[in-house]
């Protein structure tokens, strides 16, 4: 085989003691993209097992064949634990998968604010399924400061779903107790807000930190998970926080109805069974957030 | 860092197309054994991400750290599908890990049949965590032909469970008809089994052809699911054919009171909860078992 068809690009995957002593290694067929960013690399890899590839500092971001877990575990959770979300907030995503999935729901608008521009410039020339609905005129997006963006806004947005890289280097201001009182402040009286919260298998302790700092600002927080083979620990997680209504209450029908209602289609992952399913956890998990 | 430290172990994880495109590698801290057997290379890593790590010809086994899904979901999801199984069989399964979960049902008596003695050594030597009811009395120990084994007993068991390794290689004849006619023919009237069957992310094509050649033998035929990191897809599923019971008629109550009354303890992964949504399955999974 010639070089190029023994191209590898490998993430290491550090657990919570810090230590990379594991990594995942996928084979290459084109370096499609490759540049610093003013903060921080960005590289888009065409893989033999994965499709395309987003890696953002080496580590996997998104890619073809998995992202649509993500994408609408992210979303549609969130979207569909409120009653009639009308203005969402994505905060980072700028692959433009959150985007594309949430605007499957009849809101009114939708922005999307990512620090990185290079990021999105990237997603619409090179991940064109994934960043499929950036021309929407109901998505307006903003490259610019997520933290920032928050503090100025205030009781304005039904949903809001943070799809933050991991909680070390630059997105480490995204789980803090101040951001989150912002996206609380930022919340209608009603609002939902989703966040990624890593693997319970890697990440235990950041989890049950994060549910404890939570339930200090929002008066319910819950946990729920899905599978992203790319990830590091593959069962991921996210966090449900909501001032009012409960996960437990919303019924499968009333999913089943609005997406009827609003023709929503093309989801692989997300049904009204496995929004259900998808807070059921296993005990090893259960331990880690209870109150 | 010394080579030692430095030292890395990897499996190359094919995809359906037999291409070996990614794979995953952990560092290790020592390699505890290593032996060609009569069968395959069975080698014992102590890593440090995974704790210790059972390899049969390269391909991870089970590890200390995520053994416990794959073991908790492959015997107690059949064995509370039966309402009351007595007599229990594993195929494979030599690690100890499945016949440690089955033994905390009340059964007279579970078989454990592998066809590769080095496996049940190595484990009681190295795996002790793993293999630790080898010496329990209601435990027979069958270092043998699974093959051959089932041919051989008609309608004895009320649960069999398949842990074989993939299906390529060694392992190519547990995936057959004339197996699983026998797996039939050894259950009794009323009898249910499970087989691992591999990642819906990797081997779509398998299961769905999996799925309809179990419906020509058994009238019961469903999937379900789990999460195995060090598994390639990390999304796993295994098979249940079942004689007459229905995992959708199981009542998460039965469940529960069994596991109370028989002073079931140390689940990590299985619940009545888990039990019922490992049964929930994705759309993009549901549509490759469409009958």
């Amino acid at each position: 085989m010639d070089e190029r068809v023994e191209h590898w690009i490998s993430e290491h995957q550090a657990l919570e003691n810090g230590m990379s002593d594991q990594r995942l290694s996928l084979r290459v067929k084109q370096h499609l993209y490759s540049k610093k960013s003013q903060y921080q690399q960005v590289d888009v890899f065409d893989t033999w097992s994965y499709g395309r590839v987003l890696q953002l500092d080496g580590v996997f971001q998104t890619t073809e064949k998995d992202e649509f877990v993500y994408h609408e575990m992210i979303s549609h959770v969130p979207l569909f634990t409120h009653p009639d979300p009308k203005k969402y907030l994505i905060i980072g995503g700028g692959d433009g998968g959150v985007a594309r999935e949430a605007l499957k729901h009849p809101l009114e608008k939708a922005y999307l604010v990512d620090i990185d521009e290079d990021v999105v410039t990237v997603s619409k020339k090179y991940l064109r399924s994934i960043g499929s609905e950036f021309d929407n005129p109901r998505l307006s997006v903003h490259c610019t400061d997520g933290i920032k963006f928050m503090q100025e806004r205030k009781h304005e947005f039904d949903v809001i779903s943070i799809d933050s890289t991991d909680p070390i280097g630059p997105a480490v201001g995204l789980f803090s107790n101040e951001f989150y009182q912002d996206v609380f402040n930022a919340l209608t009286p009603d609002g939902v807000m989703a966040c990624q919260s890593e693997s319970p298998f890697y990440y235990p302790e950041f989890i049950r930190d994060l549910h404890k700092r939570l339930r200090t600002i929002f008066p319910i927080v819950t946990l729920y998970t899905g599978v992203i083979p790319t990830y590091p620990g593959a069962f991921w997680s996210w966090t449900l926080a909501s001032k009012k209504y409960q996960p437990a209450d919303v019924a499968m029908d009333s999913i089943a109805k609005r997406m009827k209602a609003g023709n929503m289609k093309n989801m692989k992952w997300f049904s009204p069974e496995i929004y259900k399913a998808s807070f059921v956890l296993p005990p090893f998990v259960q331990q880690l957030i209870r109150a």
